[in-house]
């Protein structure tokens, strides 16, 4: 068999490993007793829009439910889609300038197919949703690294621009941020635009910028994500409905591929033919119809909010040190010694199941998901408390 | 871009393109008076099963349905999947033989990057499904033909002997066979392990028989379709419910790694890596659970039986000559003229949309799907005599 696929298969994240010890351990010592920060599965639940939906999809013909759609999903959604995305971002998209996808996942490795030639480098800024390296590899691509900022953890445009070679195809960017939950302010993305123009001008053909964006509706202020295509034309947007709608499971998504971009038919085609490439048929025809129905459907991020305005300032009063989080439903927390998958490891000894930075590319911080019910994170505070107190009784070992 | 990807995208199958000139010409002229015997889409609709689960999983929690599975599928479906194919077969499969997939495309695409490197070789039966070539190309191997026989279109056990070299990593064997409607006999499938057995020791490694099988229950008799891990130890199945229970927009399906496979355990782990690697998260959870469901729900295919009757009877009499339809819903027609493309332009002039055989990676024939209304077929046949008769009065051009 293929030994590269073996070995994805066989090593599950660190991330899955800590689920599947929480699910063992709740049973053990019971599920209030055991405190899981360690996914990004929506505790929100869908809203009840969605069930209206299929509700009303089931009095029609199941015909015209669950067949074949066309393989860049059917006319209907993808109008929706971009008649929703005109109204909030005063765009002029149409139909065909969107492909539904089976979720982010799919979104992101579809457009990384279409783009790259093997050999092609991509640009990530570290930390990042480790995915990422697995789907530019499995391209035949190259995964270059470039640092956030070692503090706050906003783009660090100087890193980005040495990052940048005659074999950059293109850099992901992915805000609000998992798993460090910031959002990058535009003046920033401006600044990144122009160092792409810049680079571009040099290399001589395009670079593209993959906008990766669950989280775009999961905002808690004061800075607002600014729509990246109205920022660098070569700009690709993957949307998933997994955050936004509480879906994660149904996947779907879509990608965009705005006109104002260079060759923007001929980007299209490859998208389209490396959804084909890779084995998506279409997206799932029943949910394409419900995203049709509830496209405008807003999210609901209070009971994130709220788990976030608990958990941050809780954090901070105990002495731990983290950064703002501004989007998304992770935080990011320095471990109180250097190795953070040791100190993820004693996290443990006190039901605390957080996700060490290591798996994000970076070592030295946790990234804590409060995308969880209010008392997981009520309870965990006190354990937190301990957990900090044992760093004093005894340091890092 | 990706070349090969934008080539992929911007040229639209034979059979895509003869469905859209379909919708085109029946808009023109009345849908009543263009005869579309292009696609692969099941014209029964999805059983009252599949709604009345739907329907029963809208009463519970939103969370509960459309959250993520573990990334192999829910170990419910995946279960009631093994338990089903262990009454039919009499197998001793597990939740733990079982990956649930985003449909047969994906089950394809998914095995092929599991178990291949690049340079390895697979081997097709032509004709054959032409999405064969692409997922095998995309994994950076190479589509080896096999012709069938030329007569009957059944397994040339010679012709496959002789394709398999040391670099041989597997065969796609699909029955019944889209695109020739043939159901192999199972002492064929037999002497085919025999074979795949010697080549094994010769080589000195597996080689895989991948049993594409998303007809497996679409069977008119008398040859009923061998259950394939049962002949060969080294099968992987591919199932999707896209045809069985009329769900192709769904997109779920199945891999089976049977336990009696070599290394069967790292196979699986490399099923689940290649999942990973091309962007499956998990195939959609509200289709998991219909599945777990409506595991056990009869095809129903006398509608199809009744069409196949109509059109293999009716052109049989008009003189075509047809391949014996068993199984599946295509029936395998010899064009009136050696270029099979020229005939079914011909066709078209009388309104009949019918696929010519080099989509499928032969000459001389054509696929007529007849998973289409009654009164199609009926109203058509008319017209394949006035074709018939052209072609009297005026022979190739």
């Amino acid at each position: 068999m293929n030994e590269r696929m073996h070995d994805l298969g066989s090593e599950p994240s660190a991330i899955r490993e800590l689920f599947s010890y929480g699910l063992r351990r709740k049973a053990e010592i019971g599920p209030d007793n055991v405190f899981d920060f360690s996914l990004g599965n929506p505790s929100v639940p869908a809203p009840d829009a969605v069930r209206r939906a299929i509700l009303d999809l089931m009095e029609k013909p199941a015909s015209a439910v669950h067949g074949y759609t066309p393989a860049q999903g059917s006319p209907g959604v993808r109008g929706a889609v971009a008649d929703s995305l005109n109204r909030r971002f005063g765009t002029s998209y149409t139909a065909d300038h969107v492909y539904m996808t089976v979720g982010a996942a799919a979104s992101l490795s579809i457009c990384i197919n279409a783009l790259a030639n093997p050999g092609d480098e991509f640009i990530v800024i570290a930390p990042y949703f480790p995915e990422y390296r697995v789907w530019i590899e499995t391209a035949g691509c190259i995964c270059v690294e470039a640092p956030a900022r070692g503090d706050d953890f906003q783009l660090d445009l100087h890193a980005i621009e040495l990052a940048v070679t005659p074999n950059t195809r293109g850099i992901i960017v992915n805000s609000p941020n998992n798993p460090t939950g910031v959002v990058y302010p535009t003046y920033d993305l401006v600044e990144l635009a122009n160092i792409l123009r810049r680079k571009q001008e040099k290399i001589g053909r395009a670079i593209y910028l993959i906008a990766d964006e669950p989280y775009r509706e999961i905002v808690y202020g004061p800075t607002q994500p600014a729509f990246l295509p109205l920022l660098f034309e070569n700009t690709l947007v993957c949307y998933s409905y997994s955050k936004s709608l509480s879906l994660p499971g149904e996947r779907i998504g879509y990608v965009l591929v705005p006109p104002t971009m260079q060759e923007s038919r001929a980007v299209y085609a490859a998208v389209c033919g490396a959804g084909r490439a890779l084995g998506y048929v279409c997206a799932p025809s029943l949910f394409q119809s419900v995203i049709e129905r509830c496209v405008d459907e807003p999210c609901d991020i209070e009971a994130y909010r709220a788990n976030r305005d608990a958990l941050y300032e809780g954090l901070c009063a105990l002495g731990y040190e983290c950064v703002a989080p501004q989007g998304a439903f992770y935080l990011w927390v320095r471990a109180l010694e250097d190795d953070a998958q040791a100190f993820s490891q004693r996290a443990k000894e006190h039901e605390l199941l957080i996700v060490p930075s290591d798996s994000f590319g970076v070592g030295g911080w946790v990234r804590i998901g409060y995308c969880v019910e209010p008392q997981v994170i009520r309870n965990a505070l006190p354990k937190f408390a301990d957990l900090m107190h044992s760093y004093h009784d005894a340091p890092a070992r």
